[in-house]
């Protein structure tokens, strides 16, 4: 794990996004109308996402331990497509990307689980990097 | 989560694919010379994945805790992508398609925090199941 | 931890309750509107109390790592008091109990936590096992 | 999760307390005499609590990881009553009153599953703060 | 992780030795009197030891989920040194080698972790395997 | 867990040592030759040692979690002994010795558990502190 007990303590922020997609319009009329089984499928994966987020460091072994200080998760349901888009803060000396890819890998994940009984066709489509402040250089997508 | 107590233990198989595309041949080439600083990234990676699949439960809040019997992780780097073959065995009561869905996810997150040094523009792309079997029915893909 | 190597694997249920008592109608009347600012705290607190039941063995030292089944959350807000039911369920060669009792403790723990923005007087009174299925002795409690 | 970044760092102290309630003499005395066959329940269930404090926001998705810097942990017993108090500090940007509150209910858990061979009756009765300094207000009880 | 799927499940046990080395006779008193300042370290050590041999798969990529049904834990302490032997038993599709040999060194970390204000030149000095049985094989050590 | 609040941050250092002792020359062979079925063993333990540094405090109670800043991982293969070095960095109030020593023991029962199909002698020799720089006072060792 890379030392950077020299790097300087900055406001980092990273978002990321991860897109599922559903194979049927009945799983969105499922989803709009309260009707899977498992539970609200949104508030569920957000717990799982925000607990994603911080264990992070639990399951990449070179990324460091970060004290997380915000992440804020959000949802675009439009057509078969639900788009996730995690942001995550802090102050430290590296930044929060991983942990922001992770949070919305987690939550594209617990959507699948929750989702399988009933469309066995769901795809998590392009996880990625949206935008990152803070460090050596800002990345800034679309 | 769901009661299972009822259900009958067979052999259950599932494998998932997800891909990292990379954006840069000379990150193609970093990989293929070893010169990547973080170390070996497929088979660190493929530590991370493997305790990855064991972890599911602890991350998704649906997910049953189930004895894995084996996992196997695959690598297939081909122009700037490299696609990941997950694998997950047990004899349970209920099956593995999550566990290696998340394995896949997590082995893609790993090689993105090992590669992220030397390549700002990395992708996952897809992460889906390609088979399952056991259980009430099986699924094949292509 | 004890030997159970000898032990018949059996049906084994359990059922806790745990009660959350909120100081103010206020608090109330923000869960049933939904004003709630981190969220809906039935759905959130049931990820976080699925979760719970799972990892009990990670924090009792003595407490045998168990296949979890079946896990149900229920509530019952009345006045001020909310109501946690959750039962546990498993085929194995130990009860239960603990990790119905430990569920419970984390649904009212993250009540608590999302609600203590709005309510600074919360309390959790009561946890206590109701029902015990399977094993040697049966326990049932009005 | 809650955006701290802008918050101060000060020293911020809670301490939570749970009771536990045996339902016979007998196991007071199997306690002050030594004879729990699982071993000395206060240094075990210390050790658990000291386990738990540390993995609260592994548990409650909304809770950031802090930086723990000290966690305290003593019992009263008198009568069939254990008091359990736990106090945990740190220097931080939010306080520690979950984490004590969690702290409080391992140890409660953890003393259930010591004795439940011996007393099937134990209830958790009442976990609450008793305290907080640091942060916007000060909550002294009793 | 090596396909386990086709084996049979049978009772296995082994029995793991680690010997801590203290450096001066005073640490020995220290023990032997209940001064050590961070508690009874045989049997916070034990608790720790208990935890370690169940989270063995969470830290080794390789190593299967086993349903641990047994853990014993004992100290013999002579001269300066500290011998721990940890016993683990599971009816299982493999056996508990490594999780007896985990257990063993987290009792002997934790016991230097506990002894270290006392005495800096703590030794953790051969942990390896003392027997096994079931299995394919049986080994048996003085 | 010792209260740290009132300490000084400062750079922390330490360098904690393994040793593992193969029983045979064609273990030795088959890990230069990279014919071990389960993988690298040096990359794969590498792996599970930086997790296991940053998982200290979810093991041993008294041990403060520390916002790791810097672990690396060398191997010295000599006749049939494996020496594992490993120096964790911190800027905190504590030092990062036992990380050093919990990492260090991580890294030999990997090695230890992937090597066991073609080795059954092995044993893992001393665990011990090489070097701490920061904090009250410094050790050096030759």
């Amino acid at each position: 794990m890379v030392d950077i007990t020299h790097k300087e303590v900055t406001l980092r922020i990273a978002t990321a996004e991860a897109t599922v997609v559903l194979s049927s319009q009945d799983t969105v009329m499922a989803i709009r109308e309260g009707r899977v089984p498992k539970g609200d499928v949104f508030e569920m994966s957000k717990a799982a996402g925000l607990l994603g987020v911080k264990k992070t460091p639990d399951l990449l072994p070179d990324c460091h331990p970060i004290p997380i200080e915000g992440t804020q998760i959000e949802y675009d349901l439009s057509g078969l497509e639900i788009r996730i888009r995690v942001t995550v803060r802090t102050h430290y000396k590296t930044g929060v990307e991983v942990e922001a890819m992770h949070g919305a890998s987690v939550v594209a994940l617990n959507l699948y689980d929750m989702l399988k009984p009933l469309d066995k066709g769901i795809e998590i489509r392009l996880i990625r990097l949206l935008e990152k402040r803070g460090g050596k250089s800002d990345i800034l997508r679309g």
